[in-house]
């Protein structure tokens, strides 16, 4: 069973006793939760890895996250820089790879600043010609340059052709000159304070010295031009070898590695608090005569983690999944076989769009089930939520990238059904094949258990979305045919292409998720508490959503309660083993740093402990001596 | 029509020039803009108030709140002190009544300290006897005390009979004695550092210092226990004045006052600001020819920001409704007639929990809507977002809220069906009087335009209301029927529950709305602009929950596609008005505080002048020296 309690941080515990509310969550183990752990991590040697690189950075005090709350954006800032210096020492120092960095990151919950320099390593990989990436990947992996990825400017984001930034080829020196041509042009976001400064204040992030750049007639050399799929020749001449989409393949790598690598964790990390939390927190009483209840054992407190327990897992299959095709096809993009690109593309947009929305409405949600404690910063679930907010606008605005999704799920609709019995109907990519499979017209539950069958739910999430994208395409062809310009038809159905891409990443998120499961069939007991919250996450899609199910008659009302039953019902059997489901995520108390969440569940101990350190307690209280003994004493001087 | 133009900063305006993208926006006006802000200021003599107290605060340099995002924490609370200080003396000086204060606190945002005490101020007035509030008052009211409200304690809020603290009276010295027992008992969350202690950290209110309070067997004299409707004679006698909820009675006016004072601005001003910079934003094109587009032109950005302007108004209109309900009877409640201590219990409590839900939840949308500069603090929309989210567990924690208001419906209803003709039945309290009237099986719109008509929609939020609080209640008898305990039954039922609470609170909404709309008959202009933010808000909330309308076949497929139509409608004719839709609730460019939001529209100009003021601009970068210099060197060492 391994041993979990070396996961405590020895820090700050109550000599060394675990709570007995959440002891007894753990007493009887309906499944190997270390299992689970190594399933999550992709084999028990990444289990072993991750530990032991979690183990050197917990025990190095330059790593120390505990202070953070405390701080102000400067010292966050300096404390990260140092922190990224320690890392790269050690690994020079141990040979780190560069799985083992990605574990670094995980340990420090990303309070480290290299991320930009990474991503152009990143960008270089993708991007650069063969000869480029052995010029500088040795350099940018020693940092003896230290790179930024400077894209987004103060007036433009979403729309790349809008970007200012002028770039002219001067064939005499051989040279690009970089120019800002107006405020709106300056560079906003590269981080790594490479740039002329800092955007300032952020929501979150403030390790991270997001700059901003202006450029007046900077000169650099041609051969500096990324140029895998696009070269200058010395003359000036342009020469393409991708696709339009090509050099946005480095965007696609991005938001693959993202969903696991920023998205998903705080969610996870919001469950683990919020569930470890409400095991401890008792309040009033279910019956008069007992003793206050666990808020866990409130229906409504599990109507609110649940799902997003059942998300958490989810998105961890969904994310795999997506990680998988995008190892699949990466070294063909890269031989310039683009066949794959547009379905990877539509796959990590929608991906990254719906889990950012859910990862910050879950997190939140998370937060708020705490009560009050979940306001504290000390409780970690703040800087959780605001973290995650950024991802509804990084790497692609969330709207943009489900109308992304959208214009392919038209595309793809139109291909399969305006064509019938050609042959682009049979290569119709396998995310979307589900549009010409045979479709129910009517659901056929019977009662409340029909319910807890993944396909008959995966079934129905399909319909639904093959009934949107359908309306959809309705919508549109219906205004062009009516002589409406197609632009501005496009823009006056958008609303319903956002719910039909929203309907289809919902479907692939349920089918990827009931997919994995099918794996696990040498892992019984983990295979059946896992169904469970696949079941919980369809359902609760569908009951979030049941006008879209009851619209065309796909469910009656009574199966819509039905559903609502089984939901219910659901609730109750993964109360039991709610806690170690989240223990299996096994993040470390120093990962987590929140007073709520510690695997101990000391909780009102370390948040009065914890509250003792802030500064507003330790420097003193100027403000009384300077305006509240005035006040109080004004009075005087009028009698 | 007044003149807008002197709410704006004098500050760092560029020229006094107003952006040509938002000035084009005011040129045609539909209606009267300084007419509306009378009518929601309540009385154009209320709006001069306002204003005159505006101007002595924004002209008065220790009021400035700019600097605020580049403040440390105890940075933040010491301003406040600063501010609260000020404010006393100005009180005094000019004679400012409580109304002036409200209006000082608005022009502040809320950036002062002594909330706590003036709610104290209100504890009094509900609960103390007239010779504690002769006694008490003055001293106040002209901070001679200063006073806090210690309830929550580390382990309790919610379920007050769980609190901890002792008070066991001593009838030899005529003293309570006040004391902390356990770690748990701790007092938690009073602010005006009095107090032992400062919590630490939070998600915001850094100038509010929420402060902790353990007492040790503390005494206080017999007679400064609040007794107007509870007593303690001096041989230890308790003598009951009221019923169980009337010590209540200080919550219920603090959730009717927060309602505009706290929940709602965060909402406005992010209306505000992302509107204004939804015309100056242009990304991307409607079509190829065409110059790049405001962002407010996408149909997607008009559905993000439009139901959140409509909520900020329908919220408007509710609120009012409730305060003028409290102000009937609050005097009756005071006199010891608690008739409609139920109703009014019940009405606040299911308005502060939707409230506070849909603007978290709107601020955020607004944040969003901003793309990246959305998560910029310059931007003021984070501020907003991580301070009203504080509402979703002050004052009553929502979810606790909702269910109070559903024990309030099952028995309404119970009252309403259970004894048919009897007398009680007429006594129905009338915002449960929807109960009783006639019900329409089916809706009978039969196109897009029968959607537009307050009667129809109100109808149909009536007809769901019942249908999902009869549901309910017949989920409880069932469940009790069938024998289980009746406390179990509750609990396994609260999902059902929670529904029909909301979308009661959703019902209560529309219908005050289109009440509100009634009254404007003489403003004609004014009443056509609103009345399509009324539609809105109600055909969005039937769009949003249409499972709940066509559950029992209230409304068709064919009939929710109407109401689509209907509503997308509405989105291109509000388009016209919306920045003087939201340019009437006349928030200073001082109090909103935000580089995208200001009256003028020079949002670039401002987002790079104020980024610049960063200390992370200003103070340098040591991190530089310390740590990146030695790793773009450490190589050499290496060679």
């Amino acid at each position: 069973m391994g041993s979990p309690m070396r996961r405590v941080s020895q820090e700050d515990t109550w000599s060394g006793q675990v709570h007995p509310d959440i002891a007894s969550e753990r007493h009887v183990q309906s499944f190997d939760v270390e299992r689970l752990t190594n399933i999550l991590d992709r084999g028990a040697q990444n289990t072993a890895r991750r530990r032991k690189v979690e183990s050197i950075i917990h025990s190095d005090p330059e790593f120390s996250c505990k202070d953070n709350y405390f701080m102000t954006h400067n010292e966050r800032y300096e404390a990260a820089v140092k922190k990224a210096f320690h890392t790269q020492m050690l690994t020079q120092s141990l040979g780190w790879s560069e799985e083992e960095l990605v574990y670094v990151y995980r340990a420090l919950s990303g309070d480290t600043v290299l991320g930009m320099h990474t991503g152009f390593l990143k960008a270089l990989r993708s991007l650069g010609s063969e000869e480029q990436i052995a010029k500088w990947e040795p350099l940018c992996k020693t940092c003896r340059i230290i790179a930024t990825y400077a894209q987004t400017e103060l007036g433009h984001g979403t729309y790349l052709q809008g970007l200012e930034t002028e770039a002219t080829y001067d064939a005499t020196t051989q040279e690009f000159v970089i120019h800002s041509p107006t405020i709106t042009a300056t560079k906003w976001w590269p981080g790594n304070r490479i740039t002329v400064g800092d955007i300032g204040p952020k929501m979150n992030f403030d390790e991270l010295d997001n700059g901003f750049l202006r450029l007046d007639h900077v000169r650099v050399p041609r051969e500096n031009m990324l140029n895998r799929f696009a070269q200058v020749l010395s003359d000036g001449t342009y020469i393409k070898r991708g696709t339009e989409q090509s050099n946005y393949l480095f965007m696609v790598v991005t938001r693959v590695e993202i969903l696991l690598g920023e998205i998903l964790p705080p969610l996870q990390k919001a469950c683990v608090i919020a569930m470890r939390y409400s095991v401890i927190r008792r309040q009033s009483r279910l019956r008069p005569s007992d003793p206050e209840a666990k808020i866990l054992d409130y229906q409504t407190q599990q109507h609110k983690l649940f799902p997003q327990l059942a998300m958490s897992y989810a998105f961890h299959f969904l994310a795999i999944s997506i990680l998988e095709f995008f190892q699949r096809s990466y070294n063909a993009i890269l031989d310039r076989d683009f066949s794959l690109l547009p379905e990877l593309h539509a796959l990590s947009s929608g991906t990254k769009a719906m889990m950012a929305d859910f990862c910050i409405q879950g997190a939140e949600t998370c937060r708020r089930a705490c009560g009050g404690h979940g306001y504290s910063k000390l409780s970690g679930l703040p800087s959780l939520v605001t973290r995650v907010s950024a991802a509804s606008s990084y790497e692609g605005e969330n709207t943009v990238l489900y109308l992304q999704v959208a214009r392919f799920l038209v595309k793809s609709y139109l291909q399969a059904h305006m064509s019938p019995g050609s042959t682009s109907q049979r290569f119709l990519p396998s995310s979307v094949a589900y549009l010409t499979a045979p479709d129910l017209s009517r659901c056929p539950a019977q009662r409340a258990a029909d319910f807890l069958c993944p396909e008959l739910y995966t079934t129905a999430w399909a319909h639904v979305a093959t009934r949107l994208i359908k309306d959809s395409v309705y919508h549109l062809q219906t205004r062009t045919q009516s002589g409406q310009d197609q632009h501005e038809a496009w823009n006056q159905t958008t609303v319903t292409h956002l719910q039909a891409a929203k309907a289809h990443c919902y479907y692939t998120s349920v089918k990827s998720f009931s997919e994995a499961l099918q794996k696990l069939e040498n892992e019984p007991a983990i295979q059946q508490v896992l169904k469970r919250l696949c079941h919980l996450h369809a359902l609760h899609g569908i009951l979030v959503n049941s006008g879209d199910f009851l619209h065309d008659g796909f469910l009656s009302g009574v199966q819509v309660d039905m559903a609502r039953t089984a939901y219910l019902d659901l609730l109750l059997l993964i109360r039991k083993d709610a806690i170690l489901l989240t223990d299996a995520f096994d993040f470390t108390d120093q990962c987590l740093n929140s007073a709520l969440g510690c695997y101990d569940g000391n909780v009102y101990e370390r948040l009065f402990q914890w509250a003792q350190k802030s500064p507003t307690n330790t420097q003193g209280n100027p403000a009384y001596e300077k305006y509240i003994r005035p006040l109080l004493q004004s009075w005087r001087s009028k009698l």
